[in-house]
């Protein structure tokens, strides 16, 4: 066996538009690398971080407390060091904390021959994502682990459903480098909400996992529309409107806030059109001072994978 | 072409648990029979009534208004006599009114050739729906048209998904011979709900129609559970918690109110758990005094059919 392994964690987009704080899928070409090495000695050891200003102490680094928690659980006969070389910009909206959380329990468990399965490594990486976000959510951290599409059906007890990903569908990323914290982004939902929205909201949610195990472009375009949270969010977001309709202007399936943003992500029906898409929503951006990046990506359907093979 | 068709339109359970006003799926031996025939004489008429006191005047039956809506559309060159053998009971909470203004204009479409699809079918039986429940559902329209499990994705446009009926799911059905009007049952829910109960419902509707795709019987159960509506409209149900807990003791996999009740149904796997879960549920409410009647039917995945050929 190994004693070395390197990763790649990929960002993630929660919620997908209509499935709030269940729904999430996973991205191809954006994520993190991160190196995890089994050492004689014992414990968790966080020796290097590039890319981002991030703490060395694994209590306060997101990667080290999943870390700790699946150390603490299995209790093995060695310590681990782990590396990140973060891409995923912090607060990006992305599942910057997951990938980090979710990279150094995936990359242990391969490292002890994979004791636990894709649900309980899950159940880690939650706790490593509460040091951020203040609350154990699992909605990047699925895709991440998974691969593909995610549907959270419970948190307690952890219950994560792969849904099947149709080969066509590719998703464009605008990231608008402001900070919106997501303590404001949670604020400033309501807490009760028109019931007939509420129904709107699972006929979608029902739609849209109907639509990709049909492979129903045409029923997913109608699915991902959010009726509850991004009229509440959007304002949080500076020119969300010219995004979306540049996007659906240029022959996107849908576009949503990915997370609590401020990343806003866009899905379509092939590569061209992704693309398209993603000049569209450059151009609309440009008008604008806020500095911007975009990406274009498949869907990523095995999650997390190594890449020292 | 024939002049004469004989037709059973099925009693159907709308909501299923999680998904309230957008889910529904087809009984399979309780039902109305009815017969369709062309006329030379223009216009519509219904010739007979069997079983429950209904008005004959097509303007004031839910089976007339339906077939009147669609006559005035197509204007055919002929007319139309219904009859009509009720035998599912009116109020009862398993779409006894959907199932008449279906069944006139299947009959009819059919003596037609079958002009229209089923979408358009389900559109001018909803104007014969709105006559008894004062606005325009699908919910118990869609899967007796469709058949199996249906998922009214919107109502306008009127959009509806036909999902996948596990071979082996069985539904038990009990009828307390109470009254509960349309109107009491609509105006007990609340105008908003919490958010976090929102959520959990959108997962499990997402889950169960990943469950009836993918035949997952354990996920079937876990999603069939509602946290919006039932905790209101149970109270309306004398003996509803009885119920559920014997059937759920008796090894169903889930069991809510039918529509607006005060019928509840009960989901298993399997003719045999169907068949215990009745037993359980009769000797349940036979300890009360009310009146009551139970059925056991497969999942009927035709819908309304021809039962002349």
């Amino acid at each position: 066996m190994s004693k070395e392994i390197r990763i790649f964690s990929p960002a993630t987009v929660a919620n997908v538009a209509c499935g709030f704080d269940v729904l999430g899928f996973c991205l191809d070409t954006i994520g993190d690398d991160m190196v995890i090495r089994k050492t004689e000695g014992k414990g968790i050891k966080i020796t290097k971080i590039e890319g981002y200003d991030l703490p060395f102490e694994p209590e306060k680094n997101v990667a080290g407390v999943s870390a700790l928690a699946m150390y603490e659980a299995l209790q093995p006969d060695c310590g681990f060091e782990i590396e990140i070389y973060k891409k995923i910009k912090p607060g990006s909206g992305i599942g910057s904390s997951s990938a980090s959380a979710s990279g150094s329990v995936f990359g242990m468990n391969a490292l002890l021959g994979n004791p636990l399965n894709k649900t309980e490594l899950t159940k880690y990486a939650m706790k490593g994502e509460a040091l951020a976000s203040n609350c154990e959510h699992a909605d990047n951290i699925a895709p991440g682990i998974f691969g593909g599409f995610t549907l959270v059906k419970s948190v307690n007890p952890l219950q994560v459903l792969q849904l099947p990903t149709p080969s066509d569908l590719y998703a464009t990323l605008i990231h608008p480098q402001i900070e919106i914290k997501t303590s404001e982004s949670r604020a400033i939902l309501p807490n009760k909400i028109p019931l007939q929205n509420a129904i709107t909201q699972w006929a979608n949610v029902g739609s849209l996992v109907h639509g990709l195990h049909t492979s129903d472009y045409e029923l997913i375009k109608t699915a991902l529309n959010d009726v509850v949270i991004e009229p509440y969010r959007k304002q949080l977001i500076p020119h969300f409107n010219d995004v979306k309709s540049s996007a659906l202007s240029a022959g996107a399936l849908g576009c949503a806030i990915s997370g609590s943003g401020p990343s806003i992500f866009v899905l379509s029906k092939g590569e061209k059109t992704a693309k398209k898409v993603e000049e569209s929503i450059r151009s609309a951006y440009s008008k604008t001072d806020i500095v911007f990046e975009t990406y274009v990506s498949k869907i990523n359907t095995e999650g997390i994978k190594r890449i020292d093979d």
